[in-house]
């Protein structure tokens, strides 16, 4: 098992905090150094045992790490991304980040010569967050999709691969566009769906009689509504185009619908619902 | 408590083999008498000791009932309380759709010489279906909302309500116009949500990239996407003017939010998301 003298993981929430629990558990580091920044949770870190080492600044957390996870929310991996190419450009790393193409695209044209790094993006989400809630079996039994840029080195996608599958994952390996378009699907897309039914919903979601009509459907349907906004807003904004679409053909579905409803034909609602629960029972 | 000397279900799915379960099993009647309008329901209904006796008449199930509860699709629900109408118009009934303005007129319209129903809507659904899956727990720590007609006494509403009771229920009374237009936001317009979330994704689903980017939140969302599509479409059907409405107040708010994408509107989505966050967690 490929072990590193030292991890760094740069950004310390549910992600980062659970990467380094797990990195610690499994022995895949010496030791593990921290970088956030707020002062107060880089604290948090070191005092819950989280990290060994934390740093206040980037750089010195590059300087003391083999192996970098960015794991703060994407725009700020993206700035991360573009220090590590100033200050040490054969530094090894990845990001966790829930949209891949920014990422990619921003390494390949800031590493004029090489870099070592592929994507990573761990399906093991939560709508928890905050170091206190890492898990260090957060990726047990998940899957990592692994984005390699176009001019990522073999051996270093293979030992980022290796270092997922040491904390409990499988890999999977995609392109940056495609995840970025299938996800606008499963995920994104979904999410903006879920704040969209609490949002029209919000004016009287406080009256006794909204609330009693409130059942299992709409709390599973709008569990990912209590999502972390900082987050999402990233996620959305860096995939705006495939989120885009997915709206598009959202809205040509839903005016389908509502042109079923106003002709009240049963039938083809019928034969449209028994068409969706199939696939549905499939997943 | 008040015991019936047989209790009628009409419709032996889910929701009905639970009501003559819990009955049976909290003692609220002799016996318990079925009608459904599928002979191998009737005959397994009788067979798993769901029904103590089985009709395949609705005017026998009728006569042979001191109460009866509707537990079949919403339109054939109104045929029958129509029937008894016509039967046996001073019978104890009510029904557990989950539309209730459409029953409710129903009965005002039928009944010219007074009437004692009430409608009745359980809290308690499932994706699951059938009468295999009836569960005598179903009620238990649910509520049940009570839909009182115009002029519906209140000694038979009070005798409804203490049969929900005796299920292991809570009750709550709602104008069943108030009921449907909440539980098109609660409930009516999700389900169609999760119908199309599952929809736009469908062409491609079965493709393994698309499998590995389906996590938690997904199958969350969607997982009423299950639901029968009997059931549902008879609910969008019987409510649509309320889900139209529900659609129309949706397609506003994501116009809203598309140009907030389309701008790049960062802080904006960011508020947008924290304030929908709030309301979800204090649900």
């Amino acid at each position: 098992m490929k072990s590193f003298q030292s991890i760094g993981v740069a950004g310390l929430g549910l992600l980062g905090g659970s990467i380094a629990l797990a990195a610690k558990r499994k022995g895949l580091a010496e030791n593990i150094c921290g970088y956030t920044r707020t002062p107060e949770t880089l604290k948090k870190a070191k005092n819950l045992g989280v990290i060994d080492f934390s740093f206040q600044d980037f750089s010195d957390l590059v300087m003391n790490s083999d192996f970098v996870i960015l794991a703060a929310p994407i725009s700020v991996n993206v700035e991360l991304a573009k220090s590590i190419a100033k200050i040490k450009p054969m530094l090894l790393f990845t990001d966790v980040g829930s949209t891949k193409d920014l990422i990619v695209q921003t390494v390949e044209k800031s590493f004029m010569q090489g870099h070592r790094f592929c994507g990573s993006h761990p399906m093991a989400g939560s709508e928890k967050r905050g170091i206190e809630n890492s898990n260090p079996h957060l990726f047990e039994g998940k899957t990592v999709v692994i984005t390699p840029a176009n001019n990522s080195e073999s051996s270093v996608i293979e030992t980022i691969e290796e270092f997922w599958r040491n904390t409990g994952a499988s890999v999977t390996r995609m392109q940056s566009r495609q995840h970025d378009e299938i996800c606008a699907y499963t995920s994104h897309f979904p999410h903006l769906v879920a704040f969209l039914l609490v949002d029209i919903l919000s004016e009287r979601i406080n009256s006794p009689s909204v609330k009693t009509c409130i059942g299992a459907g709409f709390r599973d349907t709008t569990r990912i509504a209590a999502s972390d906004e900082e987050i999402w807003t990233e996620i959305f904004v860096s995939n705006r185009e495939n989120i885009l679409q997915a709206i598009s053909k959202f809205r040509k579905d839903l005016d389908n619908v509502t042109e079923l409803l106003q002709k009240q034909d049963f039938d083809a609602l019928k034969s449209w619902i028994e068409k969706i629960k199939k696939i549905r029972n499939e997943l």
